[in-house]
């Protein structure tokens, strides 16, 4: 696709954190963008887990792109699954649902995010889907509210009943323990009159790490804080565990002395490990730039591909000085990278390193009560929840979904209800399970 | 199952408007009540063209009908789809992802409803999806909201462009009407300044129908009314014409004179006919009674099923007195069958006819503009709108949807956006067309 005006191009890989905060840099800058996205909406990530547990709806945590982008005029955005990337004809290959479209580029941001990593066992995805995307939030919701559901008809048989209200999380990170939390208060606190025959009360919550400590980047005081207030609400908390197998009933785990043994439980969450997008891999496999385990490009220290100053790879995509794959250091790498697009249009010096400033880290418990590490400072409880709120309140975006929000937090924080408990009947375990069934009773009518 | 303490037990099947009608009016009747329901959320349908049009979320119009019978004691919810109805032993199947769940019941509540009816052109739905649950809505969004984003990908040709610009709503009774009043609202408004390449402005939103009429409940004056109000706002009414043949790219329509002709366009929505469930032939098989081409039971003056004074149909199920299928007469009938099982219980007179009391009809046209009826008074524009505003507030449960809902239509009707537009990636057009991408580009990449 070629401009009319033959202002400089800069193509951008993904609608995330990294890509937003490139594509609004360079606002004022003599530059036609265009930004591509698998899907066109804007993802706010870390609150993902309150869509999967009922808080939010999806279009309070993903709002369209070209939305949030609408009066910047010298943007565009277009769907498509970016499938090639060629840095030799700069061009970008990207799928829709008409076809392909190739796009040229001057410069290049790839922004394209992570998904998850099963470390290798690729089949535990049917049985724990991950939390990267709407449709994984949805899913989850579909599972977790369902399972209660299912509980509810099988309350006669006890054991079964109980594989139904175990839920395990596996991750002990930010996204595990958030996830891990809303579970259980979700459980002891909304749904508690709303069954007969099953007290969702006893529903038992598991965070599982294979390493010894939780929220490993986070200081032992906090860590020891978050444990506390999770063992509270009622979730156990086991480190050292780790998954060696999974299937629709339960889970395998092998603790650090080698132990095997298993935990019955229905519904499974993944919040473990990241896999960068597998744009990556070509980026390597095209100029020999190193990538790590996690399937990221070792970046020169301005963030642009080793050989191809026009590129530039940000956020979860990217590994330099082993920043963390945050939200933070994805908008602040995308605003470096634009920097630098600017830089050299206006003729000024390039290839100034990326330093990452880092604004502090949190993670919500449960409702009241988060952690929070900003610069020296450590916060745990009440206040850390607070601070929690006063920063995603001023960062989610558009207006509109910050007062729908605030009354959603509202319900389920001050109140004890979920606005959201929707799920549709798509999710995989009962699609499935469903089509077995109806065919199975259609051979048992009597032919009409 | 059987329930310990021996009080009669009512089984209610569904969780719309009629099954939670009845099991409301049942509160404080000595009776245990099962309410099983193939979703276990209770369907607000009328504002389900919301969903579809990005103003509301799915949570606002769906609310668990566990959560809106909580405080409910006799009450339970059981997640099931109901396949078998056997009069003679007094049971229910249901299936759900488990299994067969078989419930006896001493008084039965039929309240399944109706899906949508395509009259004998089952393909169709494939290219024109309902409006009949939370799935149909949100499949919709997708394709209502990705056609604008195809269109902009094909921009260049005009004709393709065009083809995706084009929304055909098939069916001129009030769902049919707001839906295509909402499209054109949201190209019209809300996505004008969204896109670079097209125009959403430039979207052709057509509303069929193969009779002559639209609204055909309501008075001429009315319907005229609503017709300037559609035409202003950029719909297209065409009356007449009935959906012959369909396919991705359009839909072939014949005019009252036998022209046969082609519609080129991408999203169709269908809105024309219901068709009850299934369970309604079940009991007419076993019972003689008849059904009428809808699908119907034809009830007793009581409501219930001939032959079987013990099981009551309601709702959209139900053919009494050609009552029309709306929420309206499914409340009433789900009372008044609770009133004659609370009557025979209490050793009272049963058998009192059904008389529905018509409070009114109201249908939106756009935002500000609506036609209603009530009594034998008219009302058309902004009076009735804002009646079918307060209406809508007063009868939407539960306290926090309500809230938020006023809140997303402050944000739709004052100003010009839409907080819902988010779709998931299971629309079936998408799934499909992507899936086929897919696998072409992994044939072209060399092998790893």
């Amino acid at each position: 696709m070629s401009n009319s005006a033959r202002r400089p191009h800069v193509v951008i890989i993904g609608t995330g954190f990294g890509g937003l905060f490139a594509a609004r840099r360079l606002r004022r800058a003599d530059v036609d963008i265009t930004m591509i996205g698998r899907t066109t909406y804007h993802l706010f990530q870390p609150l993902l887990y309150q869509v999967a547990t009922g808080i939010l709806s999806e279009g309070e945590v993903a709002p369209a792109a070209r939305e949030v982008l609408h009066r910047q005029k010298n943007v565009r955005v277009l769907l498509g699954d970016v499938s090639r990337i060629d840095l030799e004809a700069r061009t970008v290959t990207s799928l829709s649902p008409i076809g392909e479209t190739v796009t040229s580029y001057d410069q290049l941001i790839v922004a394209a995010g992570a998904g998850q990593s099963y470390f290798g066992n690729d089949h535990f995805a049917e049985f724990a889907p991950g939390m990267k995307s709407v449709d994984d939030a949805l899913e989850l919701r579909g599972r977790i509210f369902g399972a209660f559901e299912v509980a509810e008809l099988v309350a006669a048989d006890h054991e079964k009943a109980r594989e139904w209200l175990t839920f395990v999380v596996i991750g002990a990170g930010a996204t595990g323990v958030e996830m891990a939390g809303q579970i259980a208060e979700l459980a002891h606190r909304t749904l508690r009159r709303d069954f007969r025959h099953i007290d969702p009360g006893d529903a038992k919550i598991i965070l599982l790490d294979a390493v010894p400590t939780m929220l490993g980047t986070y200081s032992p005081k906090l860590q020891d804080a978050a444990r506390k207030r999770l063992e509270k609400i009622g979730v156990d908390v086991e480190l050292g565990l780790k998954v060696v197998g999974m299937d629709d009933e339960g889970v395998d785990v092998v603790d650090l002395e080698n132990n095997r043994r298993r935990i019955p439980a229905r519904t499974k969450v993944w919040a473990a490990g990241v896999a960068a997008s597998p744009l990556g891999k070509q980026l390597a496999d095209q100029t020999g730039a190193e990538i790590d385990r996690a399937g990221r490009i070792l970046v020169q220290p301005n963030l642009s591909l080793p050989g191809h100053p026009e590129v530039f790879v940000v956020g979860d995509m990217a590994s330099l000085d082993k920043l963390p794959g945050v939200a933070q250091v994805a908008m602040q790498g995308g605003a470096h990278a634009a920097d630098e697009i600017r830089n050299g249009l206006r003729g000024k010096e390039t290839g100034k390193p990326f330093h990452y400033f880092d604004k502090g880290n949190m993670a919500t418990v449960s409702r009241f009560s988060a952690v929070a590490q900003i610069w020296k400072l450590e916060f745990s409880g009440f206040l850390a929840w607070l601070i929690w709120l006063a920063v995603h309140i001023f960062y989610l975006i558009g207006f509109k979904n910050r007062v729908t929000t605030l009354l959603h937090w509202a319900v389920t924080f001050i109140g004890r209800d979920r606005s959201e408990r929707t799920a549709t009947e798509q999710q995989v375990f009962a699609r499935n399970a469903m089509a077995r069934l109806r065919a199975d009773e259609q051979d048992k009518q009597p032919a009409a």
